[in-house]
């Protein structure tokens, strides 16, 4: 099949923009979650539109030859939502990441799909606006896989996740259709929200091309404490006791005292001694406010902590709290992390219970996360070449999951179902939604070309 | 059909919680799109279901009969969309109006669909937090309604619309099924979105019974300035001088001359001779810092206003502003009023045109509403008896529409399509998105009877 689909593949775009046979080594087989658990996809092309219409006759393409077509972005997702489990083309969106408007006094923009999430975040900036969603690889992922995905990240307590800051989409669908789905206005209530629907679709249901984002004014400043704890019980009583605080902060984060333990030497300051938990707490605003509400966050914390640091430079800290996931990484070469949420006032049990889990299997686990969403990044250290390991890991998650549900939470807060959480919505949802979502699937996706074997069980 | 089908019903529900046959003046015949502008439906029974089984039920019978089934909450939608404009079964929510759970440690609530808007934002205050949505009939629309048709108000502007502060649905589809689509938590990825769909479907896709709110720590002040201007074209400007500001408002409210003039004698001071436009706009936030905000507003308008008055008691302003639609509405009887979108530079170019518009026909014309957003409540007042004036008024808004696409935005921001507006959707989505919005219907509601011919043409 390969020489003869390179060839039509070419004859759709220039071929210097199409890449087939694919090396079985290609970083178009894979995304993050082969770098962390060793997953790997065989793609039968690689193609690089720069046009939404390219990208239409890619998949008409598709339909014809039965071919699945996988959406691409930064490649930074852990769930392998971008990987070619079943062969199919790879469709990337790198090269389209134009500016297509810019418009600082309507607080919005309109890009292409492949600019990097830190291009939109520094172009709002320097127009003395805020993007604020703030996923893990900025400078790596791609603002249409960000909505792919719904992308969240630490600033989302506040903000809510990137599909918060769409109000417009252009996406192409089988069997080759470019829409526009919403527009450009931060209100518009016409037609159904068919752009808040294919936020977090994961490439299931069309492929993202052009996004326009809200934005709002840049907040004159922002402060952050740090409040080190004994133990993961005090930790997140500390949560409880930021979310009863009265005010709405702009990041809760915590970390448990494995991960702090794998970080602590890069922390910008000294972990105290006895330290068995950190939560990092952001707020932003005006001058005056954001001294307020950081002084009276810290009284209100320091009673139960060891230690409560405050921190009036962002970047040092806000790198250290991003350095945890490679970090936990680097200890064995890889991990598997999932990213449940339970409400808040479950988080120890949550926590608690997959210690448990995973110390019963033998295996390594930390956690940290998005405390005040409830969003735990709850992990694994192995090494990815070790296949018990991953076995093991793997049903240590499934029990994860089941404690989620149970305490009233979610399999996924941000990271998506990709491939390797697929089968487990069905923990979640009972057959009949189950049904629905195929259907939904069905009214885009008549032929089930779009990157099959995700997101649905 | 009717003895037959009162009695079917009422061994689905209690008798007295079914009305059948409907008298032909039954408030459940419309909705204030009948108070309005004269639109009136035939039902042929209501009934007022206690439990999502009984929703069920119902539809089940009318996928059986192949009767339409037409969800109602408050009766204060606009549109049309509670109005049993081709018969069939209205579905009153009113009676599923308990609070399932208050959990303000948690900022949220879970209730029934019934439950009065003024409801939700009461026990939200009453707990420290805060429901920021502020529809204009707070006291009659219930928080099913508003999710169904997506509710805005003025408060929008900072905090968006009621889609965006909801984290779960309980919704009973079609053949009978009670679905929880989304869940109980802020962040949650698990599956499509499909409660973000719902929340402005208008009950073509199901009917929603029970939703879950998140809510917010609530501000500590707001605080409001007026400025009087000249006319359209200085107010207009006024708007892009706050949205460019570095200050993001709580609300930023228009209100052009007509209508002022109309409720000059109900504002909390004194309208300045020579007033030709109100702009209104609310900072919330801390004590110091809304001072600040306002003051700063205050400043940069001052310039070209005629005079700025700072109001620090909220209340009595807000009643001014919300006074508006029924001061309009009190001239002639009635009005026909649609709240188009465009982007706020495109202000005055819409309101000029609209104007044009409606003087060429012989028509009396004013328009108000949420600058911020580009949404305006662009308004004939007339007559309801008025046949003549009601068609000419069409017609108004036919061209008004087609301005706003032209200037690139929306038929509606936030009163829903319903019946009056559905035939515009054409307008703004070509057909191959149209067909896509079908198809999405029909993975919903197969058979149809989801408040036929509404929302979509």
């Amino acid at each position: 099949m390969s020489a003869s689909l390179g060839a039509e593949l070419a004859a759709l775009l220039d071929s210097e923009r199409v890449l087939c046979p694919v090396p079985a080594d290609s970083p178009y087989n894979s995304d993050t979650a082969g770098a962390w658990r060793g997953l790997r996809g065989s793609a039968d092309a690689v193609v690089l539109p720069e046009r939404a219409e390219e990208v239409a006759a890619v998949i008409e393409l598709c339909v014809r030859k039965g071919l699945p077509l996988v959406p691409r972005g930064g490649g930074s997702g852990v769930s392998g939502g971008a990987c070619p489990t079943v062969g199919g083309i790879v469709c990337s969106l790198e090269r389209m990441r134009s500016v297509l408007a810019l418009e600082p006094g309507l607080w919005r923009m309109r890009v292409g799909a492949g600019l990097l999430t830190s291009e939109v975040q520094r172009l709002a900036n320097e127009n003395g606006l805020l993007f604020p969603p703030d996923p893990g690889a900025a400078e790596q992922s791609q603002i249409g896989g960000n909505v792919a995905t719904d992308a969240g990240g630490p600033h989302a307590f506040k903000y809510g996740s990137t599909r918060n800051w769409v109000t417009g989409l252009e996406v192409v669908i089988p069997p080759g259709q470019v829409l526009q789905l919403g527009g450009d206005n931060r209100k518009d209530v016409a037609g159904y929200a068919l752009h808040h629907l294919i936020a977090g679709s994961e490439g299931t249901l069309g492929v993202i091309t052009a996004v326009t984002l809200r934005l709002i004014p840049r907040p004159e400043q922002a402060l952050s404490l740090v409040a080190f704890l004994r133990d993961r019980a005090a930790g997140c009583e500390a949560v409880l006791t930021v979310l009863g605080s009265g005010i709405l902060a702009a990041t809760i984060e915590v970390i448990d005292g494995e991960a702090l333990r794998q970080i602590a030497g890069a922390y910008p300051g000294e972990v105290p001694e006895g330290s068995g938990f950190a939560l990092l707490c952001e707020v932003d605003g005006g001058i005056e406010q954001t001294r307020c509400d950081r002084d009276e966050l810290a009284r209100a914390l320091a009673e139960d902590a060891i230690r409560v640091d405050l921190h009036d430079v962002q970047e040092p800290l806000r790198r250290w709290r991003a350095g945890v996931s490679g970090a936990v990484a680097a200890v064995y070469g890889g991990k598997v992390s999932e990213d449940v949420v339970v409400p808040p006032k479950h988080l120890k049990e949550l926590l608690d219970g997959f210690d448990e889990h995973a110390t019963a299997a033998g295996l390594q686990s930390c956690a940290w996360g998005h405390g005040g969403d409830g969003n735990i990044h709850a992990t694994v250290m192995l090494d990815p070449e070790d296949a018990t390991a991953l076995k093991a890991a793997e049903q240590v998650m499934g029990a994860l999951f089941e404690l989620a549900i149970q305490l009233g939470g979610s399999i996924s807060g941000e990271h998506g179902l990709g491939w390797v959480k697929r089968s487990a919505l069905g923990l979640q949802y009972p057959p009949q939604a189950l049904a629905l979502q195929r259907r939904v699937k069905q009214a885009f996706d008549q032929s089930g070309v779009m990157n099959p074997d995700k997101k649905l069980p």
